[in-house]
């Protein structure tokens, strides 16, 4: 039973979730590559579609993701990771989530503060 | 402040997450009308690669996704939509999430019951 990596010119999204508090911290994509690092390193390893080539989540902050849980979806088109986040933040913006803005009353606004600042960090 | 519809041919994926317990209970994705259609129904509607059309979740099993919330990410192109999910499961297989396999010593295994039987409701 293999993932099927040929819906998305070879990608598929990958959820990366907190395992301990349940939040949606990102979602990436892997090709085939990027996943069978991430098994092998044990730290999420994602395909970058803007610069084209595979990217250890945290190469350069240090946030690494610590995969402790993988899971699949009925088509084997998607992946479920849970994750030990490394560090005050996923997101490159300086937040614990990229999902920091949610919609309200049909506008986009940030419902949270910084966790860090990226500007030392990036 | 808009979506960004332009990386894999005009679609973003949709993570659906339970509102209440957090369970991740799918990924769909969303071109724009599919993203108005869930904001003017407040029922989570899908693009169906695989029908190449609009796609209301439950339309079929009525196991609607009624939103709750909205968020989007740094990039803007990804939705994360938490939901009340009516009906014992969310999953076409019969599951009560599409994750219902995870990875184990290198094989995919179901790790959950299933939730109800799907030849009597699709």
């Amino acid at each position: 039973m293999n993932l099927d990596f040929n819906k998305l010119d070879g990608l598929i999204p990958a959820v990366i979730q907190d395992h301990a508090t349940g939040r949606v911290l990102m979602v990436g994509f892997m090709n085939r590559a990027a996943f069978d690092k991430t098994l092998e390193t044990g730290y999420a390893t994602f395909f970058s579609r803007s610069r084209n080539k595979l990217w250890l989540k945290g190469e350069t902050s240090g946030h690494r993701l610590v995969v402790k849980h993988i899971s699949t979806d009925c088509d084997q088109d998607a992946l479920l990771i849970q994750v030990e986040a490394l560090g005050p933040g996923v997101c490159h913006n300086g937040y614990q989530s990229c999902f920091y803005r949610s919609l309200n009353h049909g506008k986009w606004e940030e419902t949270e503060d910084p966790t860090y600042d990226p500007t030392k960090v990036y």
